[in-house]
């Protein structure tokens, strides 16, 4: 019998009605002849407002209280859930991460989860019940509860998935949401975005990294690393999602799977660097520190002299300007340049390790629709190319229908539901 | 160094500036060179907004869910008030109950507390912290959260003191509470009456059964069985509260502490029924089967029937008169009459056991004013009337200042200095 993880959002429990409407989901899934898991993240705004409520005791509260504190709010729900599966008469126990068998390390609010025992979890199933499990939350090696941080409840769902081995007898891991699926590009920007019925890993963890936002990557890393085929599905509709696998087990030859853009970012360029070595360390790592993320990072040196430069978000360019500063006045040399304004469009696909003039393509769609390029950078599956910010959202489109990813084009149905076509 | 364990309650610790009052408490006993463990319950309106949840996702919530979720609660103040601790430079750290060692039974929402490991406690104190325990809850034997049900909080704080022997070092267990200690008598009814200085388990008990709101009996046994010094005081105010403490290190001769009023009561006669043995049981235990605590049971026969006639809280009447009526039904005989609109007023004290006279003085002032007493019931340490409901206030007034309980009657300043006075 297949186990199927089910994970649920806040926003999709964000109220006892929608609770209610998720644990229709499992019964269904029940049903339809599945062992079933479920983790729940916490209710809607509840995290905000306990958030709220310790900035009111304390300027700078504990790591380790936060997660005692936070970590309620996943509670609430699984006992929540627990509970609506028992109105539709499912049986069904609630438990905390730590009931679980969910072992992580001491790293209060971004801990890493270390290590599951499946033990409970398989004697509920044993019994025919639904383990209903706290999303977010583990418990430290100190008997403490540690939370996740960020992605944290999608990581749940994926480790459960992998401790309970789900892909060995076809079974899934089910992420629900308020998108039906990953898009070939976000279809509030681009009208045109298809669904994907499959996307790799990889290609997953590039769009991420490039501006969509479906999934946390942490969680599709864990996916990757233990093989957990994980369902993108939205809560509300019953619709197939996007499945998230190997990239052995896509078989069909579409070189981009889809594009992203992020539109609101700045350069900084570091002029008249002395040429020496490390100097890209002395700059990166206290910008890293800071916990600001800095992408496209390009170097180019004339005589002996060098300069780089390096997109940043908007929202980080006074950090960044200032700490630049400072290495600045202890180099003794060198001056800084700010660009801002700028929007980066993206292209990903696996496709792009085997196949020629990818990136040649994207550059003609944008070139004939006058568009400048100010910077590209490329990995083995992506290229990335900087523009200026009032050029972003018809680049993503322009680009996105220049790979053929309009809906409609390229594959047909018939390939479709031969299972060959992604979309 | 004295160990005090210091409990608040829902409504000291209802928001974010309260909890920091709380706080400040704590760090006032500790620079008093006191060991300092604290007990928090769920701030203010938490619990009833869980169960309002709970009820839109379930008619009959199960026990074991309804625990899970109702102990976040109190893990949200635990949090709170260690983060509060720490803004205020005190080393905290919060343990849910299973976390403070507090093993409970398997009794879901009214579990039983088995066993205290106070290892992590002992731990955390050894390393000059404050532990931070959530009140009302602990651990099954299978690993699952229970809560202790009513009067859970206090009888946690009584509970860790006991395992702490914090009585072995001059140390005591503070709950503070919303009234700033244990009164002659409410003090709302009864304008001359005074605060006391000490009252011994037995009488708090007997004061609580007959209507005085102070403690819940379940902490107050607890404190008896273990000889748990209870300092009820108040949580806003600086001043000494009322020392709830064994009999024998009560040095007095007050004969009655104090005076209590049930106001709204109805009396229930079961007449003409057959003599038979075991007929009491037949009627009073489907009553206790559905939680209906009946008093002040009178039986009298005549000829070949017997009468028996009992008091319940208003509320109630409908329920025991309907299962009263199935009985006389099934029994073929046998009438019920029923009053309404009664009070019951009570005095209690351990000086009752040595001195005589104590009844007739309670009758003699009710009778002055013309008030008729319908019943009569005593115990050991107490005496009960059953009195019209429109004379009950006034009576309790009477009885209470007969017995010489009026602020500034009886007792001098100068003896209450000497520890010999109540008040």
């Amino acid at each position: 019998m297949p186990t199927i993880v089910q994970k649920f959002g806040g926003t999709s429990v964000a109220d006892p009605e929608r609770i209610m409407r998720c644990a229709a989901r499992v019964v269904e899934a029940r049903k339809a002849g599945n062992r079933v898991v479920v983790v729940v993240s916490a209710m809607g705004h509840t995290t905000d407002e306990l958030i709220t409520l310790a900035s009111k005791v304390s300027g700078a509260p504990s790591p380790r209280e936060m997660d005692m504190l936070m970590s309620t709010g996943e509670q609430v729900s699984v006992a929540l859930m627990a509970m609506a599966l028992h109105s539709l008469g499912c049986d069904a126990v609630s438990m905390t991460g730590a009931q679980a068998g969910i072992d992580t390390d001491n790293a209060y609010r971004k801990a890493r989860i270390a290590r599951i025992d499946n033990a409970r979890l398989e004697r509920v199933l044993g019994a025919g019940a639904v383990p209903v499990v706290c999303g977010f939350q583990g418990l430290s090696p100190d008997g403490d509860i540690t939370t996740l941080g960020r992605g944290g409840s999608d990581t749940t769902a994926v480790a459960l998935a992998a401790a309970l081995d789900v892909a060995s007898d076809g079974g899934t891991c089910e992420i629900f949401t308020d998108v039906d699926g990953v898009y070939t590009a976000d279809p509030r920007l681009v009208p045109t975005a298809s669904k994907l019925r499959h996307i790799s890993y990889e290609e997953m963890l590039e769009l991420a990294s490039v501006g969509a936002a479906v999934m946390h990557p942490r969680a599709v890393l864990f996916g990757e690393k233990f093989g957990v085929p994980i369902h993108v599905r939205h809560s509300q509709k019953p619709d197939v999602g996007t499945l998230i696998v190997p990239e052995e087990q896509i078989m069909e030859d579409i070189v981009v799977v889809g594009c992203a853009l992020k539109p609101d970012l700045g350069r900084i360029s570091l002029k008249g660097l002395p040429r020496t070595a490390g100097i890209q360390a002395q700059i990166l790592e206290p910008i890293a520190a800071a916990n600001v993320s800095v992408d496209d990072i390009v170097q180019t040196e004339f005589g002996d002299t060098t300069t780089i430069a390096f997109t940043v978000e908007h929202g980080d360019i006074a950090d960044v300007k200032g700490t630049c500063q400072g290495l600045i006045e202890r180099l003794g040399r060198g001056e800084i340049d700010v660009e801002i304004g700028l929007s980066k469009i993206s292209a990903v696909g696996t496709g792009m390790k085997s196949h020629t003039g990818v990136a040649s393509r994207m550059f003609r769609a944008l070139a004939e629709a006058g568009i400048p390029i100010h910077n590209i950078t490329t990995s083995e599956i992506k290229i990335s190319c900087i523009v200026d910010r009032q050029h972003g959202e018809r680049g993503l489109q322009l680009v996105h229908d220049a790979f053929g990813l309009a809906a409609g084009d390229g594959v047909t149905a018939d390939m479709q539901s031969t299972g060959r076509g992604r979309r």
